[in-house]
């Protein structure tokens, strides 16, 4: 293999020829711009909605037109079975398949693999979307649309890069592998068992796995290192056997909504203070280092403000907040099941309610520690209120948070490629939400992972009006471009 | 008016001629029970759910069929127009008309005026029912179905009590009119409006007014005096101007759900207490009669805690209960709205999310003290939060609690006919919920006014599985009948 590796073409390119292939691959993007545009307004408008099992059809729509462009393109392509969904009726319905493709094996190049996926988070225009959420919708510079950020724009601009080389007759620096899922949005369901089990096949030529499956902090360029894990919990109340009208019972049961309540605001103060005992302390301490770190990150409170739409935030200063964003816990209540949530009134007692709310984790919590601190404290807490209702607390996601080391050559290449193409320095972010499959590639195939976002701090992701700028798409596209280079020439080990 | 009344043929009836008019009803009633049956599966059949205006076609329906059946009894029948209903989307519906019929004018008669409604609460089979809502299934005595109780069989036992009369051709001792409407399950709008215009026409030779919306404690026959009122409010927390993500943003905002949690959580203590300063003040004190009475009702606690399937009701003593049912006022949290309510997951951080909860109210309670006392109260509350988010404290319905003289000759009219048909004396009881179209009765006609029950304690109304039993259904057409005798005899001023 070391041998091999003396002959290997990409060895003989030198600088200036580098920097030649790589101002004819920005040219070849920004030439082609309105052919991306339309390949992401096609894929917009498939409904890939994983959280509804309704849609499933959608998703597996989307799974074949992304697998029909990597064929196109000359990939080895699959589409992987990774078996049923159960569904709460009892039924099981077939997973998406998961893509993966690949470009070039030869053993004298890096492998990387680029992870990412092609289902969305629901959408509807009465949500209070300004546009059509599934009609890609081009206004002042942005591309407004459901999935647009999250995360189809990026995975387009992956392949375009691989294209866009195809295209200039330049060989791809490294081997190129795509696995691509479609249910991320709703848990990745079936992913890390297909990853334990092609561990040893698909997996044992990559060498570097890369996530683009987030977004910049600011308009500054990011690269991703850390993102924060997530225990959610459902705490069942339950009481009588059925609904009772609120009239006729109420003032003689013990109500599961008000148990419910009171045990809800047990769990953190309106300071934002964590109450469950044992969390707060389990947290890595915040060290000189990243605290300088952080206070070097481009990041406008004022904006932050005004683009949630809030007078004042949990915290003043920027480092805390970035602080309790990313390597801080926080406790957020999502909602009630089975209590009454529609327009209008009911009098109702419901009889069985379902409090869901979620820990975002971060070292060094552990989730299997966090359930049962969870656990204990909610069910002493409801101990005390001598309730005759029953309790059951439920950890129903458990993923742990992941953090790179940033000194790492891929990091190094992250921000020389930033550097070339942006002409800047890339900030050094994590992530405030949750990627769990990051820590699965992490502890299953001990390769080094990178996050490389391309969208931009205000895309809305999971909320109204989601949208990918041109700019992040078709500059983002050439970073990516240039990342591939400069991967390539990362020393083998 | 006087002289005529002389001459009123009814005072020429004898005892013993009533007695065998009774008997004659009597059996006249056993012996068309199944035609009665089957006219309440016909009237069963008609989904008139007026919470769901996509079923107001329906609710016309009903209110058309019932308007039919009057008139097919020569009744002087009128479907008022109650003007529209404006719809939270700003569009406008018209009301269900309210079918108004009478049957007798003679002036030498008492006049009373029997009010009911032909809709019904929301039903779907998937809500746990063990037969299809809509269609009336006669099981061990038990006729099962949506509206069976609550309050179609109710209606019909007062037509079928006027048609036993007619079929007979034995006079109706007392002029009857009717009132029926199709808005009662969603707050009777429009009919408030209805009962002051027609104030001085069809109410003005009314004497008294009859209501058998309700049902009886225990399988002994009741006479109803009294209702809890209702106030019912939305506590509205607002904060960011969208939905955002948990994950991102989770520790840097101030999370409306949490604000919402905290203040709700203060409305009432574990063990049932209001702390609601000024409200448990106001409840009119206990009397030393009013113990000894509900120490003499019919009410079997370990029963009525099987019922609802609970192994501890919030008190333990019989008068406990019935009086924090009936007579002290309690406090529902019912859902909140905008939250997270489905089932699986979901990592939102909700933006406004409106909390609902109601107080049932008693005398000497005022819906306008209410309202200012929880308002302040979630306001001050609300403010040691030191939350930058908005807080609205609305109350949408304002229902008032109604009680009645029992020492009226209506109530020793019930207590006789109750004793004729059943050989029992009744329970005087009260009910937990309201019927605010009682207040109003009061307030606008200021004619007397009784509760008649014929529904059972364990119908299941506004639940799954509600039933009216054969039993109730037959023998309670058989206490109108008795009722109307009774009445016929209360010396008139």
């Amino acid at each position: 293999m070391i041998r091999l590796l003396l002959f290997a073409p990409l060895l003989f390119v030198g600088s200036r020829a580098l920097a030649f292939q790589l101002d004819e691959l920005t040219k070849y993007i920004d030439s082609h711009q309105e052919e991306y545009v339309q390949t992401l307004r096609e894929w917009v408008a498939v409904e890939s909605d994983s959280s509804d099992v309704q849609k499933r059809s959608e998703v597996e729509r989307m799974m074949n037109i992304t697998a029909e462009k990597l064929k196109a393109m000359g990939g080895n392509v699959e589409l992987v079975d990774i078996g049923l969904q159960e569904l709460p009726s009892g039924n099981s319905i077939p997973l998406p398949k998961v893509v993966t493709a690949q470009f070039g094996s030869d053993p004298a190049k890096h492998t990387v693999c680029v992870y990412g996926h092609v289902d969305v988070q629901p959408a509807k225009k009465e949500d209070g979307w300004a546009t059509e959420p599934y009609n890609l919708t081009d206004l002042n510079g942005n591309l407004y649309g459901r999935g647009a950020s999250d995360n189809k724009a990026p995975v387009l601009a992956w392949i375009h890069t691989v294209e866009a080389y195809q295209a200039l007759g330049i060989e791809l620096p490294v081997n190129v592998k795509f696995i691509i899922e479609g249910m991320e949005e709703t848990g990745s369901n079936g992913l890390d068992a297909m990853i334990i089990s092609q561990n040893d096949t698909f997996f044992a030529d990559v060498d570097y796995i890369i996530i683009s499956d987030c977004g910049w902090l600011s308009r500054r360029p990011a690269l991703t290192y850390g993102t924060r894990g997530n225990c959610y919990f459902f705490a069942e109340v339950e009481g009588p056997t059925q609904d009772l009208h609120s009239g006729v019972y109420g003032g003689t049961v013990i109500e599961p909504m008000t148990d419910l309540i009171g045990i809800l605001d047990t769990l953190i103060s309106p300071g934002g203070k964590i109450l469950i005992p044992g969390i707060p302390e389990a947290v890595a301490p915040l060290s000189d280092e990243e605290w300088k770190m952080y206070q070097d990150i481009e990041f406008d409170v004022e904006n932050y403000k005004q683009k949630i739409g809030v007078s004042h935030l949990m915290y003043s200063s920027k480092v805390d907040l970035l602080a309790h964003r990313w390597r801080y816990p926080t406790v957020t209540i999502h909602g009630i099941e089975g209590a009454f949530s529609a327009p209008g009134t009911k009098t109702v007692i419901p009889a069985k309610v379902i409090g869901k709310f979620s820990i975002r984790q971060v070292p060094n919590m552990d989730p299997a520690v966090v359930e049962k601190q969870v656990t204990d404290y909610l069910n002493a807490v409801f101990g005390r209120r001598k309730s005759p209702n029953k309790l059951k607390v439920t950890m129903v996601i458990g993923a742990k948070p992941w953090l790179a080391d940033t000194q790492h050559p891929l990091y190094d290449a992250g921000k020389e490629a930033v550097k070339k193409v942006f002409k800047v320095d890339p900030d050094m972010i994590r992530e405030g939400g949750t990627i769990p499959i990051a820590k699965t590639f992490q502890d299953v195939t001990r390769k080094s992972i990178i996050m490389l976002p391309i969208g931009g701090f205000d895309d809305g992701l999971h909320s109204q009006n989601e949208k990918m700028s041109r700019y992040n798409y078709i500059e983002g596209t050439k970073l990516f471009v240039a990342y591939l280079h400069e991967v390539g020439q990362i020393k083998r080990d």
